[in-house]
């Protein structure tokens, strides 16, 4: 057993708790707990540590030549950012639960870790999907490679297209209640908007790619405009609507996107409910595997901390972004996927007519068509299920059928993933 | 980077094929293929390597000092068992798919190892769950410890119980078409009588519990009996039924067994359909992670072997049982579940009462009652599904039950299983 590290905790919140409980109560071999940083020493925390290991300032464990890992559990940019910097300059491994942080500025983080042979320990950035992930690392020649991962990672907007979806509700009571249940933030948006998905996507690109420079923008799209009408059209036609980060290899390069999908009913992703995540992933030779897990809370977070912590402590390779390889997405334009279509029309004859010859122009073919009896007199959803169809043409010909003076609104689109189609 | 490990095959079949394809074609950093045994050495296969690498004698890989890792895929007790003790002996590491054997005579094999200094790498033993169960090996005191696994470990078993959910077939009807697709053996009993399922929970328990003594006996019921009616009685309450390997913590010790079960529909095993394998896992805090993937088949399969060699070539720890402590598991007897019960009964009245007074003697409530109007004149299933009641008071109530007159056949007993209840 190699020697015993001395680690400080930052951030003496939830997490910062759950951490130091794991630490200094129940206590991990070959880790001591010697630090516990906060800015307020006065609050009351589920676990009781000496007053003699608490601080109020973070340049003291950051300048402490004895302690071996920092622990950043304070989250935001700063000052997250420069607490992480001085602690590689000194020599110190870190561990980070700071998501936001590594998809905003992880290329400088982990270049200079990778300049000076520090490692950075972020499993708590990605809680729900880390233990299917870290199998695609690049290592070696004998990693993975992966065909697509489709994910839910945003626990907060599944829960209220759930809750939209078993009880028939809109998106605007749905949000209502995750926010009285504190699932969602009086601020939603970094969770409603696919922020924090996108995040999320982005590291899990920068580990799978090996590359630790700025990913690219890439489409995100969130959940505000998903309509009670959408998802039970869907729901006809055995789909249940998810927001979706999904990369897939297209050709020879990667493409990303964040935006909500129909994914079908019983699926592990379809079926997701609440504020899980899930993660399904098709490898390189068409084997299919997914997980799903609590994707925050304190146990499954501190876990991961406590994984980062002693694959450090064991001298074991942490999984980690090493490559200054600038990283170029791929276009989705021409990923081949199907459709969901809903069509505003005027309800008269020949319309239906007037889109589908469009289709024909644009080589797209119709699966399904659901058109009701309208219910008032003249506006009337029509919706198209497409059989497999380039992302380019789709949309040429959304342009197209938008123009005609029949369409009384802009048609929505929402793709249709399936790991089988 | 170490120097590099040279590697032997045994066994150049279908996973043997696919390992010699990742090894040789594609290659791994840090290990050499040096040779291949086999007793076939004309067949054709899907690679191929020079002439000069194949032999037909294994004790020529095992007595060669130059070979480091014996990798053995030929499968069953002999002559596996003697080539693995003798490769140990002669002081190298092994990988090996061989769950029988690992099943049956583990504790030989892992003693051996253990005394040696060797290591056993056994991931592709359990291929449908290595990545989640790994974290629930006690290492240090920081491994996770779990309350409940419940897992979907036969392929085989899964495809014809979602046969049978789905396409209305019986078992044998289901069984049939398995084994016309390739599913199953002509003779299936490893599959359907739960033993293959049982082999892999004997090994998952060596893990987690680190202990490589002889699993004792447990209780294993395979799917023979399940019946189209209870089936579609489990559908209308909102189950599905599942071959399940059930892993429990119950007080302090663990308690074990292999039966039939209903698992919620919309659950990650009560949703899983065809060939796979499912793990639903409950750790100390309650949180619940679940993982979906393929059970079998050359690339998984493959995958399990390659990460093994490779923990093994860069001398990380292999995660293999290392303790000689005897395994005592604990009974079944007092683990508090719901149950689901059909009662054959003579159709005439106050039956209904008789069988609800003995419920009431043993303190078991009722939750659902299921009875329809008899179709033939006096022969009558009665569904009831129970609130949580100790195993072993329903066994006493069944046991009573099934000596009232009006009871004209044994009472069908069938455990449900739920994270949540």
């Amino acid at each position: 057993m190699s020697e015993t590290k001395k680690v400080a905790v930052i951030g003496f919140g939830n997490i910062g708790s759950g951490v130091v409980k794991a630490l200094y109560e129940k206590g991990v071999t070959g880790l001591e707990l010697v630090k516990v940083v906060d800015i307020d020493l006065e609050k009351k925390r589920p676990v009781k540590i000496p007053r003699k290991m608490l601080s109020a300032h973070w340049q003291t464990v950051v300048n402490d030549p004895k302690i071996d890992i920092i622990i950043e559990l304070i989250g935001g940019i700063e000052p997250a950012n420069t607490i992480l910097t001085r602690a590689i300059e000194k020599g110190k491994d870190i561990v980070t639960a700071n998501k936001m942080l590594l998809a905003q500025d992880g290329e400088h983080i982990f270049s200079l870790a990778a300049a000076t042979g520090r490692k950075v320990g972020f499993r708590a950035s990605f809680v729900g999907c880390h233990s299917l992930i870290h199998e695609f690392q690049q290592v070696g020649t004998a990693s993975k490679k992966f065909r697509r991962i489709y994910a839910i990672l945003n626990g907060t907007s599944n829960y209220i297209l759930s809750t939209m979806t078993n009880d028939d509700k809109t998106f605007r009571e749905a949000l209502k209640e995750a926010q009285d249940k504190g699932l969602a933030e009086s601020n939603p948006s970094d969770d409603i908007d696919g922020i924090d998905t996108a995040n999320k996507i982005r590291i899990l690109l920068s580990l799978i790619t090996n590359t630790y420079c700025k990913v690219p923008d890439f489409h995100v799209e969130g959940i505000r405009d998903v309509i009670p009408q959408d998802i039970q059209y869907a729901g006809e036609l055995g789909y249940a609507i998810k927001l979706i980060g999904a990369i897939e290899q297209i050709g020879d390069s990667v493409a990303v996107g964040v935006h909500p999908a129909l994914m079908p009913q019983g699926s592990l992703l379809g079926s997701l409910q609440g504020a899980y995540n899930g993660t399904e992933l098709e490898d390189e030779y068409g084997v299919i595997s997914g997980l799903v897990a609590p994707g925050a809370g304190v146990y499954p977070t501190t876990d991961a901390v406590i994984k980062d912590l002693i694959d450090i402590a064991e001298g074991r390779p942490v999984p980690m972004p090493t490559s200054s390889e600038p990283l170029v997405l791929g276009s989705t334009e021409m990923a081949e996927r199907r459709y969901y279509l809903r069509f505003s029309v005027d309800n008269q004859s020949g319309v239906l007519a007037q889109i589908t010859n469009i289709f024909w122009k644009y080589n797209i073919s119709i699966s399904g068509v659901i058109q009701k009896e309208p219910v008032s007199s003249k506006f009337v959803p029509v919706v198209m299920t497409t059989y497999k169809a380039k992302e380019k043409d789709i949309q040429a010909a959304i342009r197209d059928v938008d123009k005609l003076k029949v369409i009384k609104a802009p048609t929505r689109l929402i793709r249709i993933l399936s790991a089988n189609t």
